[in-house]
């Protein structure tokens, strides 16, 4: 099993039993969970944006409009820090200190950079495609240059990273299981995708791609 | 309606007709959204953590273990920025370009702190449950000294804040619609809580309670 290395930067410094560093268990949060918030530096300043990411490999991929000031901060080559987290339910303990939250999440860090070469962006957008909806790359229209232009990829090599996770019932103190008379137990939180929402303006006779059935109820 | 006072840290750059300032919009992002994404900066590299916040009137709340390196980090008085976000759905469009996904966010920035008065600390706790699951506090055992003194709360004063949302279907370049022979429209993507999951080790004869009703299905 391949590990990343865990410096004062990633390692866990509490709930230690819940961190991992092997590269299957953050690959696998990164790819189950499409939206990361990413955290770069400006002035001193901290800022944390959402965007959508997919991972090839050791590399984590975001992209926007090369307006924007994530895209424009991230692309200087900066570092920065990708958080994926899902949140799956409340943890409802006996005692105020041992209420938790079940959760996944992952928190990689790197240098990131912008993507400019015209030729690796299309790759790496198509590469977002097939990372998230196989097969739609090929039913739509090609980019223009113009709308190359004005996108940027940005990429950050996986330097360090870690994956943490919290399931299961609460763990109280011993006594309180006897001592407390009060409901103790999860309150789970799901997500997923519904049915498919048509565009309004959608043209008669254009059914639902069965590519895209992974991505609803 | 009071807002906040945009500048170059809170202006949206690009989608600005999607950015809000004023403090109800922001307000009720915070409070809908539970779980947020923490940036902050130590020696030049940033962080994010994910934690869950609360609100009382311009301050945000959050807390965690005295050791956790987010909350000593945090504590110590540094700009922090405060991230909320919850992804509604894909945008799927004719073009590459016009792919985007459906969301609602809120991004605040500030100078977090510790809360050290054992008094304020434990009045805070005590906010955060009556803001997260009101009527749970009375139900459950107080804190002990040393559950306190293991217990951080941080706060953060709203300096300034944006909302930014997207929803509805795509919006293609209008030749597009016609143009092009593809399924376009959202894929929705919802998150709620579902049925409680009673700790196995519960009492017999302990009743799903009332008040934390709103968070099940």
């Amino acid at each position: 099993m391949t590990s990343y290395q865990p410096t004062s930067r990633s390692r866990a410094k509490r709930a230690h039993e819940r961190a991992r560093y092997d590269h299957d268990s953050v690959h696998a949060m990164f790819d189950a969970i499409p939206v990361c918030h990413v955290g770069y530096v400006v002035d001193g300043q901290p800022y944390v944006t959402p965007t959508t990411q997919w991972r090839r490999g050791e590399r984590l991929y975001w992209h926007g409009s090369s307006a924007s000031r994530m895209i424009r901060a991230t692309g200087s080559g900066i570092p920065v820090c990708v958080t994926v987290s899902a949140f799956d339910g409340f943890v409802m303990a006996r005692s105020p200190f041992h209420h938790s939250a079940n959760y996944r999440s992952a928190m990689a860090f790197g240098q990131a950079k912008a993507i400019t070469d015209r030729d690796e962006k299309e790759a790496s957008l198509r590469d977002m495609f097939e990372h998230l909806f196989p097969g739609r790359w090929d039913d739509i229209r090609g980019n223009t240059d113009k709308e190359l232009k004005a996108t940027t990829v940005i990429v950050m090599n996986i330097e360090e990273a870690s994956a943490k996770a919290r399931s299961g019932p609460p763990v109280d103190d011993l006594e309180d299981y006897d001592q407390v008379d009060c409901w103790a137990g999860v309150l789970p939180f799901k997500a997923h995708f519904t049915a498919p929402e048509p565009d309004p303006r959608l043209r008669r006779g254009i059914a639902f791609p069965d590519y895209l059935k992974h991505l609803s109820e």
